[in-house]
């Protein structure tokens, strides 16, 4: 199936110059959503991990699915402010700006295999702020699988020395 | 399975009197959470619908996996500016406050079957508010499924006359 003909790509959003990977054309094809998701198993299907972590809200979209086809727990990493109980927060660059990301202390245990999902590896900068995240609290990061990687970007430079898989690759 | 075991609750989130429902501890079960979405599966599987509707970013916790496990289209609900096409908007009343939420306007046909789920039925701001954006879009709500409802909040009573279901309720 050609996953990447059902991304619409949207021009100059979220500003100008900026051409959009849009998920939810994929979203809205049922086959082929869940033929996605099957394809990220498949990536790390040698991989053993015993969590799953993914920011929301659209690394809920790959990370849940994935959590459900595993019965692994998923443990979700959120804006400032959303999390109910004690969390520790880790600042990164965004393009444009700073922004913050939190985990809840006790979601994951010191010596965890964690696997990180998200639907986009662009720069790079919220999955290195996840890896941050998890490492304070002394998990482990064994891997991490992306639906879509903007190639060009080189986000892959910025995550280090861990395994990595994408589904759909851009290169411009 | 006692599901609602699984349930943290949190005092005084997001602000005082609030005794906070944190799913988090659930999903950080992978056994709890695979069962709580084949409850869910389970609550409706007399229902026939097209697509699945959920709200971020709580709601794709359990739309995702839900689309997973029927290989039916998912539609984000999301707040403004994060979806990247045309889109229709309606602005709704919080405990406090009020808030928006946006749909694509290409992600419902007229007359289809729609699926609404989120993790929590409180009020029924924001369940209310995306039933107004289906039916605006001509898609015709068939069903309704939660994770949780605080039945003393009386949401099901701003729901109206539409088939819902919740797995985990809260009579206090």
């Amino acid at each position: 199936m050609d996953l990447k003909s059902k991304i619409r790509e949207v021009q100059d959003f979220p500003k100008e110059g900026i051409n959009f990977k849009d998920v939810t054309t994929l979203l809205q094809d049922g086959a082929a959503y869940r033929f996605a998701i099957e394809e990220c198993v498949r990536l790390i299907s040698d991989l053993e991990y015993d969590v799953i972590v993914g920011p929301e809200a659209r690394g809920f979209l790959i990370g849940a699915p994935l959590a459900y086809v595993s019965a692994k727990p998923f443990v979700p990493v959120r804006k400032p402010g959303k999390l109910p109980s004690d969390t520790i927060s880790f600042e990164y660059e965004l393009e444009y700006g700073t922004d913050s990301l939190e985990i809840h202390k006790d979601a994951i245990l010191p010596g965890q295999k964690v696997l990180i999902t998200d639907d986009l590896l662009a720069t790079g900068g919220t999955v290195s702020a996840i890896v941050k995240l998890i490492e304070s609290l002394g998990g482990v990061v064994v891997g991490l699988v992306f639906l879509m990687e903007l190639d060009f970007l080189g986000g892959r430079s910025k995550i280090g020395d861990y395994r990595y898989e994408s589904l759909i690759r851009y290169d411009a």
